[in-house]
């Protein structure tokens, strides 16, 4: 691949020839922007549910990386809006997605069109937050290999219109074991690799018992998540099957890594 | 039904048995605040997806109940986290969820506990907010009857574990007559009573041209808006369904009520 550089890939056969791209949900558009200025260095995209959490880790990486400015100044690029809070730090972009499947998505489907408009290349996006562990130690550091559903499937059902197209959830196994390689330069840093289950509700959905419906038992709860250890599942969040699916399509190198 | 009093009704058989409950998304719990005073009034829960409309929203109120103190200093009772924002007007309590249905899904199982745990009785939820209308004049306002899903079913398919359960999604039709006769009574407010359509996604799912993915037709689009309308729908947006399934099982007079 020596030299060969990887662009963001745009599925959309209209795009091109639209005369303008309004990024709606992050208050950018490409007539009202110089998006290549603005965003054609970056290399890094780190997302996250909380948009505190994704300031402290941007204003983290300013000072990881030396940057010359005091950072102390780091602004909302999406100050605009209130959905989504987006930083940068030298090539390191961070931004906050909320929670669940079809917030993840709206950001997803407009973050890859900035990184087109802005010709980015080689871009590698990582996921991090916390998540519910499964028979792991609490504080383990979970690396998604594969997103699965709540059937324990590595697919991610996609509806267009009303058809239902079903997508691959997996991620960067390269990826995943230069992460994994790194975790153990750290002293007490315990890391794993394993399949992330995707839900879309965080009670019912995930076995908690103290929503406000809950219909199974102690017991069934504790079937299900043994089931899901046994298919492999280490980690339960609300994200990870489309952020799989979508990075896959659109050539950018994606992988999951979550605090249980 | 004079002189009885609708409490909201939790339907989980652990929860009374719980020593205390936590509120994690909203920042509350039984044992840190004395919820029955700070909440025991509420008469009315708005909801919308904008934390800083949900804010506007809640100071609007303020002035139309000519409430006394100023307004100015209202509190966003969530601001120990920032996952949702969360103010009060007198009886009106409005709150933001984010986008989509399980980020509205985990605002909504932590307010109805909330509800319970306060002693709250006869509430109304209305939900407010923008949507895409289908065949109708641009800025009407939809009084939502019935939530469809993707397929104009008017059901929600939640998964418990690995089990999906469908359930209905009616709102209240007395609620919906009353709020569209009060919108009678002000003067170029264009209002109509009709099926509101909940998607999982805002690109692919609701036919738009100018996602990072499109793989469909100009044509195909035009014709499953076509089929939507005919089957009732006349907007479209990302909570409506969990929305009504929840506040139905749950005792909460429910309404959708849209800007297109």
């Amino acid at each position: 691949m020596l030299g060969k550089k990887r662009f963001v890939r745009i599925k959309n056969p209209y795009l091109d020839s639209m005369d303008e791209d309004i990024l709606y949900h992050l208050d950018l558009g490409t007539k009202t922007h110089n998006l290549p200025a603005m965003f054609g260095d970056v290399k890094f995209v780190c997302v996250g549910g909380s948009p505190n959490r994704m300031k402290a880790f941007a204003l983290f990486m300013h000072k990881e990386l030396g940057l010359e400015d005091s950072g102390e100044d780091m602004k909302d690029i999406c100050a605009g809006t209130d959905r989504y809070c987006m930083y940068k730090a030298g090539p390191v972009l961070s931004i906050s997605h909320g929670m669940g499947i079809p917030s993840i998505s709206i950001m997803l489907h407009e973050l890859i069109k900035l990184l087109h408009h802005a010709r980015c290349c080689d871009v590698t996006i990582i996921r991090i937050g916390t998540s519910g562990g499964i028979g792991i130690m609490p504080g383990s550091v979970v690396i998604t290999d594969t997103a699965v559903d709540s059937f324990f499937k590595p697919r991610f059902e996609q509806v267009i219109l009303d058809k239902i197209v079903t997508r691959s959830t997996e991620l960067d196994k390269e990826l995943a074991e230069e992460l994994f390689n790194c975790s153990k330069e750290i002293p007490d840093f315990p890391t794993l690799i394993g399949h992330t289950m995707c839900t879309y509700d965080f009670y019912e959905g995930q076995g908690r018992l103290d929503g406000a419906l809950c219909s199974f038992s102690r017991e069934k709860k504790l079937d299900y998540l043994k089931r899901a250890y046994k298919a492999g599942v280490r980690n339960i969040e609300m994200e990870s099957t489309v952020f799989a699916a979508m990075c896959g399509l659109c050539g950018l190198k994606g992988k999951l890594f979550r605090n249980a």
